[in-house]
C-alpha cells in the first residue's frame, strides 16, 4: 500500500506507461488491456477491473481459450523453468516451491489430466492458498463439464487480475469497516462493549488498528476509512467478559464466551464491510451486513 | 494439571491432610469444609464443590456475613500488607499489583464505598480478569440492594472456590470437547471440513491440540476426553476456504470467511463442551450445545 | 384505534376532562396522574407514560405500597363482586371469568399466599395472557425477595398503564415496521423476494396489510408508517420457494423452508420495528434490529 | 395416506400389477421402471426411488432426451387437450387451469422459447407451486447452458417421481419430527417450554397433532413416528410468553417474541426432521439439524 500508484497518477500517465502498469494484470495477453487507456479517467479499481473483465468476456470463445492456454501451470517445475514474475510470486505464496516430490508428482498428474480434459491449464487464484484449498478445487473441477470449467477458469482469472491490480494501484478511499453488536438476550443494542480491531491477526505482523467502546446504538462507526483500508484478514475482539459483568449476565472466567472473536477477510478494500454480531449469553451470530 | 492430586488420592487421605487440601478453597473459614471428610468418597470435583457450597448456603445469614467479611480487599495495598497465598496469586493474575496510583486510588474509593454500603468487601473471582471487567462489575453492584449483593457475593465465592479446587485436585475424566458443523446454505452436514483445535489460543503457550477433518455427519467426535481436558480458553479454526473451494461456493481469498474462528472457555473440565457451528457462505452461528 | 382521542385533542382538553381520561390508567390512584395536566403538551404516549411512571417512582415506599394494595385481585371472585371496568375487561381477556372451579381455587390459594408474603395482591399485565403465563409468573415470583417483588409489581403496573393508555389515546405516528433479508448463503441482499405482512395472523380477523417484493438491498421500506401502526401481533410471510427457484438453490416442495414465517409483537406502536432475517437455504435467524 | 399400498403389499404383487403401480411415476416411459420388479423387496420408498433414478441416469443421453421430450407441456392448452391423469392433477394443483388469458399466453411463449432452445418442454415439479415459483424458475433456466438445463430437468423429474410414488405407496415408518430448544441467553436447555405441533398450518384442514412441554434437555422426543408422518407443511408453535414469564426475562405482551412460530416442509416422510431452535429473548435461529 505504501508505494502504490494513486488512481490520479494512473489516469495521468502517458498511454505506453499506462499499458505497462495494467498489462501484467493478465498473463501474456496485452490485448485484454489495450483499449483501456482511452477509457480513462477511472475513479476506482472496481471500475477499472470491471472494464478489463468486460473486454475479456466480449472476446470470442476461441480467443478466450487461447488466453486460458497462455497461463502458466501451477507447479514446482514452472517455478524452476521460470514464468512471469507475477505468477512466480503468487505460486510461492501458496508454497508451490516448497512441495515435496510426492506432492509435486500428484500435482503434475492432476495438471496433466486437466489439460487433457479441458485443453487449458488448471487456473486458480492461489495467493495465500493452502495445499488443501488447491487440491479441493482441483478435485471438484476435474469432473466439471467443459462449459462449466471454462466459466470457472474465467472467474479465477478475474480474482487473479483483481489481486494484481491491488498490488499496482492504490484503491479509492471509499472502503471501510464497521461493527454493530445487538444484545439479543435483552433485545437491545450492546452499548458500552469494549473491543479491538486487528489486522493480519494470525500473522507475525498482527497489529491492533483500533480500540473502541460501542456507542448507545451498539455501533462502532466506520473504522479505517479515508484510504487506510487494505486487503487482508481482520479480526474483531470483543470483551464480552466485561460486558457481561456490567450486565449481571455472568461473571469472568465462568462464561462460555468471555471473548468473542470474529475473523473476516477483505478482498476489495474499496467496499464497506459492515459486520453485525448478534450476541446472546452463550451464542453469537455474525454475517456480512449491508 | 501435571502435578494435581487425583480424586482417588484425595479420598484416601487421612482427615487432617484432607482438610489441609480443601480448607484454603475458602478464605479464612475452615468451618465450611469441616464435615466434608466424612462424606467421602467424592467421584468428581463438581460433587465436592457442590457439597462445599451446600454447607455455606445452610449457614445462617449472620454466619455468611461473617464469612464474607473475612475476605481480603482487592487492592494493591492488600498485596503489600499480605493476605492468603491464594488471594495474592489471584489478584496478581488480574494485574492488581501493577495498577498505577490513580487507578489504585479509584479502586480503594470503590472498595470503601462497597464496605460502607454492604458491610463486607467487594468480592470477585478475579483470576484472569481485566481492569475493565473488575470496574464494570463494581459499578453495577454498587447500586444493588443488600439482598442482591449478598447473593452475588456468594456466587463469586462459588466461582473462586471452584478455581481453587481445580488448582489442587485433578478433575474427573468425564469432560470433553466436540464440534458439529452444519452447512445451512445446503441443508446438510459440513462433511470433509478440515480444522484445528487450539488451547490458550491468545497466549504465548498457545498450542494445537488436534487436527481433524469432519466426518460425513459434519462432526468431530469428542476430543481430549480421558482426563486431558483442562480449564482455559480453546479455539476451533475451520478451513472454510478449502471447504468452499471443494463445494464451488467461493474460491480462496475472495470469501468473507476464509477461516472461521470460534474461541470459547472451559470453566469446568468435568463437563462436555459440544460446539455446533451453523455455517452459511457469509455467516455463521455458534453456541454451546447439549 | 378508530375512535381514539388524538394527542392534540388530549392536550387541548380542560383539566378535569384531561384527568378523567388519564386517571383510570392506574387503579384507584388519581394522585399519580394529578399533576400531568400542567405538563402538557405531550407529543407522544411514550413521553406521557414516562411522566406518569416518574411520578409513581418518586413516591415514598409507603405510598407505593398503598398503591399496590389498591389493586384488584386476579380472580373469578373479583369479577363476580365487581371492580374497575378496566380490570374486569383485562381479566376477561385472559379467561379469568371462564376458569373451572379447581383452577379458580388454585389461583385463590396462590393469591392468598402472595398477599401473606408481600402485603399486596399479585399484579400482572394479563391482557391476552394465557393461564400458563399467569401461573408461570406466579410460581416464579412466589419465592422472590420482597424488594424484588415490589420492583416487579411496579413493572407490571407500567405495562398495564401503557396498554390502558393505548386504549384511550391514539399513538403518535412515529412508528413503523420494516424488513431486511440477507441471503447469507451467497453473502448478498435477498433481492426480489416476494412476501406479505399480516396483522393478527392467528386470529379470526387476520388480514394482509401489504404485499411486497424486496428491493435490490433486500429491504422492504417502512410499512404502515403515518399513524397506521397498532399494537398487536404481526407476521412476515416470505415466499422463499419462489426465491430459491429463481436462485437455483432448490425447487418447490423440496426445500425444508418453502415459506419463512416470522411472527412478532408490537407493544409500543410509536416505536419502529425493524426485522432483519438472515436466510440460508435451510436455516434462518431473525431478531429485532435497530 | 389412508389408502396407500404398503411396501409389503407392493413387494408381493405379481410383476404386471407391480409395473402398473410404478410405471405412471414417469411420463410415458415404462422402460424406466421395467427391471424393478426383479430387484424386490424394497424396504423403503427412498430406495425404490433411487433405483428408478439410477435406471434413468444409466440411459444414454439420446434416451434421456427422448424421455424429456415425452413430457407434457405445462399449459392450460395441455389441460384442455388432455394428457396423463397424474400431470393433469399436478398442473391443476398449481392453478394452471385457472390462469387468465394473458398469463396463459405468456406461459406458452416461454414454453415455445424453451422448446426452441433446449429441444424438450420446460419441466417442473409443480405440485402446490405458485405462479411466482413457476415463472421464477422459467426465467432463470431460460439462459442456462444446454448441459445445465438437461441436468436440471432430470432433477425435476426426480422430484415429480418422488411425489407420485408417495401418492401410490405408503412410506416406510422410519421418519419422525423432533424439536430441541436451547436458551442461548442463559446457555442452557429451554426446559419447561410449552408448545404445539401443527400439520398444514396454513390450510383449512390445519390440525394440532401434539401438545408438549420440553423436557429438562429442552427436547421434544420424536413425534409422529411409527408411520404417522406424511409429506406436507408443519409448524412448531412455542409459548415463549409463558416461558419468559417463568424465567423473569419479560412479561406477556411486552416481548418482541411472545410466540415463536417455525414452519417447515417435509418432502420425504421416511426421513427424520430434527428442528433445533436457538432462542434468545429477542431473536431466534432455526435450522434443519441432524
Amino acid at each position: 500500500m505504501d508505494h502504490c500508484l494513486t488512481l490520479a497518477a494512473l489516469n495521468a500517465l502517458p498511454t505506453p506507461e499506462f499499458a505497462a502498469v495494467v498489462a501484467p494484470v493478465f498473463e501474456n495477453a496485452p490485448w485484454v488491456t489495450d483499449g483501456l487507456a482511452a477509457m480513462r479517467p477511472f475513479t476506482s479499481l472496481t471500475v477499472l477491473h470491471a472494464a478489463m473483465m468486460a473486454r475479456l468476456h466480449r472476446a470470442t470463445e476461441a480467443e478466450q481459450l487461447g488466453f486460458l492456454r497462455g497461463h502458466p501451470v501451477l507447479s514446482p517445475r514452472t517455478l524452476l523453468s521460470g514464468t512471469t514474475k507475477e505468477s512466480m510470486t503468487e505460486q510461492r505464496s501458496a508454497g508451490i516451491h516448497a512441495m515435496d516430490a510426492a506432492a509435486a508428482a500428484r500435482l503434475d498428474d492432476a495438471n496433466a489430466a486437466h489439460m487433457a480434459r479441458f485443453g487449458f491449464p488448471f487456473i486458480l487464484a492461489v495467493r495465500g492458498a493452502t495445499a488443501a484449498t488447491i487440491s479441493a478445487a482441483m478435485a471438484r473441477r476435474a469432473t466439471a463439464t467443459p462449459a462449466a470449467e471454462h466459466a470457472e477458469a474465467l472467474r479465477e482469472v478475474e480474482a487473479i487480475a483483481w489481486m494484481r491490480l491491488l498490488d499496482r494501484v492504490c484503491p479509492a478511499p471509499s472502503g471501510g469497516i464497521s461493527l454493530h453488536v445487538l444484545d439479543t438476550a435483552r433485545t437491545r443494542p450492546a452499548a458500552g462493549l469494549a473491543g479491538e480491531l486487528w489486522h493480519s491477526p494470525a500473522d507475525a505482523d498482527a497489529r491492533c488498528m483500533a480500540r473502541f467502546v460501542t456507542d448507545d446504538g451498539g455501533r462502532v462507526p466506520s473504522q479505517l476509512s479515508g484510504g487506510g483500508l487494505a486487503a487482508g484478514a481482520y479480526e474483531w475482539r470483543l470483551d464480552t467478559a466485561a460486558y457481561f459483568a456490567a450486565s449481571g449476565l455472568a461473571t469472568p472466567d465462568r462464561s462460555f464466551l468471555p471473548i468473542v472473536v470474529v475473523r473476516f477477510a477483505v478482498a476489495n478494500p474499496e467496499q464497506h464491510f459492515h459486520v453485525p454480531v448478534l450476541l446472546a449469553g452463550g451464542s453469537y451470530t455474525t454475517y456480512r451486513g449491508s
